[in-house]
C-alpha cells in the first residue's frame, strides 16, 4: 500500500507561477513592475480574475463593506469557523509581482489542491484578499483587515480620500457595483486560524539559503510627526541670541534622538521626511515638520526610545515650541505557537529547510492575530528588495511556500 | 531774507508713506506681508507703478538686459555721470512692506522734492530698482547689481533657473516685453556716487533711539550649498549598520557646524534651506541638499568658520559622500568716507540724530562700492525684524531717512 499522500503533493508549481504572471498584467508597468492601486479599475480586473479562478473549482465568493474578497471552499461541517489564508492584491505605485499576490495565490493553490485530491476538510477553508494593505492610495493601509477585525470603524475609514479627492467609501461602492453577483457578508465572521504567506522583504532567508521562514512575530512600530515652530528672521542680521531657529532646534532633536536609538543595534529609527518653511537660504527657518519611524521586535525597546523621543523634543527645543503627534502605535507581537509549530512540522515533513524569522514590516496578519491564532510563512525575495519593480521571487520558493501552506491548512482545517 | 531752503524741506512724508502702502498691494499676503518674487507678475505691476510715478514728474525710465529699472532726472550737464540712489522692489516669500522698497521710494521722493523746488542739479540724478536682490526665486541674489557692475557676466547668470524651471533669461525677457516703451541701456554706465537707503534689519538704531544710521560697511559673507549622498532603504527592514542615511549625516554636520560658529556671539550662521530626497516617512533618505549662509564683520572670523565647515562635512559624512560648493564669498568692506561724511553732515544740518552702524546684510551697495563712492543710510525697523510679514518701520523714520537722502543727493549732484 502506497504512503498516504500529503495535500502538498497536489500543489501545481507551474500553475502557481503562471497565475503570478497573469495577475501582474493588471496594472503592469513598462519597467516590468506593477502599479495596482487599491480599489482601482486594475484591482477590479485582478479581483474578477480571482473570482473566475475560484468559481472554476467550485469556490463561492463573498465580500463585505470593505470590499475584502473571500473565496470559500465548504467544509464537512459548514457550521464550524473556517481556516483562512491569503494576503492582498493591491500594490505600491512602484510595486512588483509578488508582494501580497503570493499569499493570495498560494491560498488559491491550496484550494485547488484540495479539489484535486477530492477530499473535503472538516472546516471550511477561505481564501482572502484584504483591501488596501499598502496604504499608498489611501493612508494608512490595512483598511480591510482593520475593518474586518473591528480595529477601526467604518465611519472613521470611509471618508478618507485619495489625492484625487475620491473617498474610500466611493471607491468601495464602485468596486462592489462591478462585482458579478458576489454576496455581502458582515464583518467579524469567526475564524479558526489565519495563515498569511508573503515574500520576506528582507534578505535573511536568501543569505541563509533557506526557502521557508516561520515568522515568529511582527516588530513594534511607532510613527510620529513633529512640528518645531520658531520665527523667520534675516540670516544676515538676526543675532544668535535673538533667533528662534526652527531648523537648528530640529537638528538638535534629531541628533539626540538618533543617539538614543543606537542600542540595541537592530533598533530602526528613520527620519524620512523633513520640510523646512520658508526654506529660503537667507531666511532663518520659521518651522520644521518631520517624521519619525521607530521599530523594534521588543516592545520594551520601542517604549524606551519613545520615552527618550518625548523627553528630547522638549529638552532640545530651546526657545522654539514643539508639537509631537504619535500617528501610529503597533506593539510588537508574537504569532500563535500552534500556527508556528504547524508551519515547522509541515516543512519538516516535506523535508523543506525552514528557520525562524521575524517580520520588520507590518502585515494584515497583525490585525488577525488579535482575533484568532495567526501566523505567517515567508519565502525569500532577491536582495530583500520589495516595493520595487525589480522585486523577484524564485518559482521553486513560491512552490515550497504553497506546499507548506497546503499542509498547514489541511492540518488546521481538520482540527476540531 | 529767509534762510535758504534745503531740498529736504520739500520731502513729503505722507506721500512717501502712502506709496509704501500702495506698492505693498502688489503681492500682498493675507497676513499683511508681501510676497513679490523678482521678475514676477507682481513685480511687473510694482515696476509699472514706479514708471508711472516717475513719468508723472518728468523722469525718464531706462532698463537693461538684467531688467534693472532706472528713472532719470536730467542734470544741468547731462554729460556728467549721474548720482544714483535706490535699492530693490522684490521681496522674500514671507517678506514685508519696507525691505528694499524704502530705498527706491526715498529716492523717488528725492526726485519729487527736486521737481517741487524747481531747480535742476548739476549732475543727473537716477533712481534705481535692482533686479533679484533677494535671491529667493533665483539663487544667489544681487543679480541686477552684479551684472550692472560687471561682477558677473550675463551668460553665467541668465541660465539660472527657479523651482519651476524658468530661467532668469526667460523671466527677464517676459518682464521687458511687458514694459511700456522703456529704452534699453548698456551695463556699466559711469556713476558719480551711489546712496542706498534701507531699513536696518537689526535693532541697534531702535535700541539707541536714533533714527539715522550712517553705514560704515558691510560684513563679510560666504554662502555654500552642500549635497550629502547616501542610499534609499526601507525604514522597517534596513539595519543601522547597512544604512547610508543622508539625513542623519547632514544632521551631524549641521549640529557640529552650528557649534563651530558659536563664538564670537555675533557670528551669523544660517541653514535656511534643506531638501530631502525622496522625503517619504518610511524611506531612509537617499540625499540631502542644504544651504549655509555665514557672515561676520571680521574677515578672520569668517575664514576660521569656513575652515571648520570644510573640515566638519568630511569628518561627519560617515558612509555617505558629500559635495561642498561655495557659491559666494564677499569680504567685509568699508564704504567711502566721502559718502559717510555727507550723510553725517546732512543729518546734523537738519538736527536729526545719527550714529555709525554696520550692515550685517548684503546689499546692492556692495557691488556699487567697487565701481564708485557708495554708502547707505539706515532707518530703524521694529524689533530688527525683516524678511517677515511683521516687518515695520515708523513713518517719521522713513521721512527722516528720505530727508537725509535728499540733502545728500543734492550735495553730491552739485559737486563737480
Amino acid at each position: 500500500m502506497a504512503a498516504p499522500q500529503r495535500l502538498s503533493d497536489f500543489v501545481d508549481g507551474e500553475r502557481l507561477w503562471a497565475r503570478h504572471m497573469a495577475l501582474a498584467t493588471f496594472g503592469a508597468r513598462a519597467d516590468g513592475g506593477v502599479d495596482r492601486p487599491t480599489l482601482s479599475p486594475q484591482e477590479a480586473q485582478a479581483r474578477a480574475q480571482m473570482i473566475a479562478w475560484g468559481r472554476a473549482i467550485g469556490l463561492e465568493p463573498f465580500t463585505d463593506k470593505a470590499a475584502n474578497l473571500f473565496l470559500r471552499l465548504e467544509g464537512r461541517d459548514p457550521s464550524l469557523a473556517p481556516v483562512v489564508a491569503g494576503s492582498h492584491i493591491d500594490s505600491q505605485p512602484t510595486g512588483g509581482k509578488f508582494d501580497g499576490v503570493f499569499g493570495v495565490l498560494a491560498a488559491l493553490e491550496t484550494a485547488a489542491a484540495i479539489v484535486a485530491r477530492g477530499e473535503q476538510p472538516l472546516r471550511p477553508f477561505e481564501i482572502v484578499a484584504w483591501t488596501n494593505e499598502e496604504g499608498s492610495r489611501f493612508a494608512p493601509g490595512m483598511t480591510g483587515s482593520d475593518l474586518f477585525t473591528g480595529t477601526k470603524a467604518l465611519e472613521a475609514v470611509l471618508p478618507i480620500r485619495d489625492a484625487d479627492g475620491i473617498s474610500i467609501g466611493e471607491a468601495v461602492a464602485s468596486i462592489l457595483a462591478a462585482d458579478d453577483k458576489v454576496p455581502l457578508r458582515a464583518f467579524g465572521l469567526p475564524i479558526a486560524a489565519y495563515v498569511e504567506p508573503h515574500i520576506e522583504q528582507a534578505s535573511v532567508l536568501e543569505e541563509a539559503g533557506i526557502p521557508i521562514g516561520i515568522v515568529s512575530g511582527i516588530q513594534g512600530t511607532r510613527r510620529y510627526r513633529i512640528r518645531v515652530m520658531g520665527e523667520a528672521a534675516h540670516a544676515g542680521t538676526a543675532l544668535r541670541k535673538d533667533r528662534r531657529d526652527a531648523l537648528m532646534a530640529a537638528v538638535r532633536m534629531i541628533r539626540a534622538i538618533d543617539e538614543a536609538a543606537m542600542e540595541p543595534a537592530d533598533t530602526l529609527l528613520t527620519v524620512g521626511m523633513l520640510q523646512v518653511t520658508p526654506n529660503a537660504p537667507s531666511v532663518v527657518p520659521a518651522e520644521v515638520f518631520f517624521s519619525i519611524d521607530l521599530r523594534h521586535p521588543d516592545n520594551a525597546v520601542v517604549d524606551r526610545v519613545d520615552a527618550a523621543i518625548r523627553r528630547i523634543v522638549e529638552e532640545m527645543k530651546g526657545n522654539c515650541s514643539v508639537e509631537l503627534k504619535q500617528i501610529q502605535h503597533s506593539p510588537s507581537l508574537n504569532f500563535a505557537p500552534a500556527i508556528r509549530s504547524a508551519i515547522a512540522e509541515a516543512a519538516a515533513a516535506r523535508g523543506i529547510p525552514a528557520m525562524d524569522v521575524y517580520s520588520a514590516a507590518g502585515h494584515d496578519a497583525r490585525q488577525l492575530h488579535y482575533i484568532c491564532p495567526a501566523g505567517m510563512i515567508f519565502v525569500p525575495c532577491r536582495g530583500g528588495v520589495s516595493h520595487n519593480p525589480d522585486e523577484w521571487a524564485e518559482p521553486e520558493h513560491l512552490t515550497a511556500g504553497a506546499q507548506v501552506l497546503a499542509d498547514v491548512v489541511w492540518h488546521l482545517a481538520n482540527s476540531a
